[in-house]
């Protein structure tokens, strides 16, 4: 089984819990592939930078230096000291944009009512390369920054980057996607952290929206399970990355099947 | 043949040259690796950062912040943007530091008269990835840093990762090590271009040297390439990165055999 674990900000910021999560990343067993984008460390460094956020009508929005800022910090700085963590623990990883091995093609978002700047939509995911990598032992570590072929980059959503890796890997073989974030899975109560619900099945998905036991921004990231599920991915797990192992053999967390 | 190219700064500094020089690479026929350093862009963005070039006792030492420079800009920024490039010329380009797929491995330079910080001497280069990658029809290009196997990156000379690699990769295949740098070649009189040594016998090195004829910075870039000729690499060519074609078909530019 191919786990694709995609991490955020929650991880990335606090350097004993990456270590620690690495730790455990290597320690797992099986195929992996991980998915991580930016933290505060990015704003920080835009800040001093003098690149600050950049909204159009409430919508963030990539310009030229966010690019620029986002190349340097997720690319270089987070990624290549994820991967020489994980080489530390005997995980040989690589580190990769869509540019790197053309892993990710992606398309600029067309302009419509919000001109979304360098942002891009995966078109095409090269699966016979991280296949290739993976059965040569080799862990990709893939950073949501993709190209358009045409010589420029694009920053697109990690999430995304997470599902649409998976859809292309399960062409291959059994493929799990989790999504580790900083609750312990989706709750049935936002303000109860005991209220997780441990299994969603696609197919309740829309009453379980419509008796409102899913809501908010569960919504879309759940809408994106049920798709990837649909496009062939074994399940999505949903879950606290502080407890990798016990989400990924279903003792916490939430299960999307 | 495999060419190993390393470019400096007047390459990296110019983005109409990079694209020139980089459309070039692209058409070069046979499998080529692409090592590059950074460039003003570096000196730049560090200055915006707060992060000056640090000298002790006259050496150029990597503090803890300018390895995080050096990751940010080599590794991040210029290097995504290289490697997006190329695709753009249908050049299946990966970038990789020394800790992505354990490429290099170096140690930590002890502190002996001057600390040099986080600055690394090479102490393996694993050949048997590269390898792979270009049998798989990949260019890898080059970022030189390093990493120590225990977690840590470090900063090794862009002249010594092109070495090492050209020296590692020879056990596999013929080999062509191309400094590429801002020159005609090596001079005989460092101020008249039109003096380029046109070719240099490695057992005739030591007689040029006595005779005044190689001197200056050029007496270690030479004996640089020296020893990678002893160790293997077929031959060393010195000249004007510009001039790529004609540096390696031998029309311009100095070989070192």
């Amino acid at each position: 089984m191919l786990n694709v674990i995609k991490i955020g900000g929650n991880i990335l910021d606090d350097e004993k819990v990456l270590f620690k999560f690495l730790e455990a990343i290597s320690k797992l067993e099986g195929e992996k592939i991980l998915v991580h984008g930016g933290g505060k460390i990015a704003t920080e460094i835009g800040h001093k930078l003098g690149i600050e956020p950049n909204y159009v009508n409430g919508r963030r929005v990539t310009d030229a230096d966010t690019l620029k800022l986002v190349t340097m910090v997720y690319a270089g700085l987070i990624n290549k000291n994820i991967v020489a963590q994980l080489q530390s623990f005997n995980c040989n990883a690589i580190g990769l944009t869509g540019a790197d091995g053309n892993a990710i093609i992606a398309k600029k978002r067309p302009v419509a009512d919000v001109d979304y700047g360098f942002v891009g939509d995966v078109v095409a995911v090269n699966g016979l390369l991280l296949k290739q990598l993976l059965y040569a032992g080799i862990t990709p570590v893939l950073v949501p920054i993709t190209h358009d072929a045409k010589g420029g980059l694009l920053n697109t959503n990690a999430d995304t980057i997470a599902q649409e890796v998976a859809k292309a890997m399960s062409q291959y073989m059994e493929v799990s996607l989790v999504y580790g974030f900083e609750k312990d899975g989706v709750l049935k109560d936002a303000n109860d952290d005991s209220s997780v619900i441990p299994v969603i099945e696609v197919n309740d998905f829309d009453q379980l929206v419509a008796d409102g036991v899913i809501s908010g921004g569960m919504i879309p990231k759940l809408q994106n399970a049920c798709s990837a599920i649909r496009a062939g991915v074994k399940h999505v797990i949903i879950g606290n990355a502080l407890q990798l192992n016990n989400i990924i053999n279903g003792e916490k967390g939430t299960i999307i099947k």
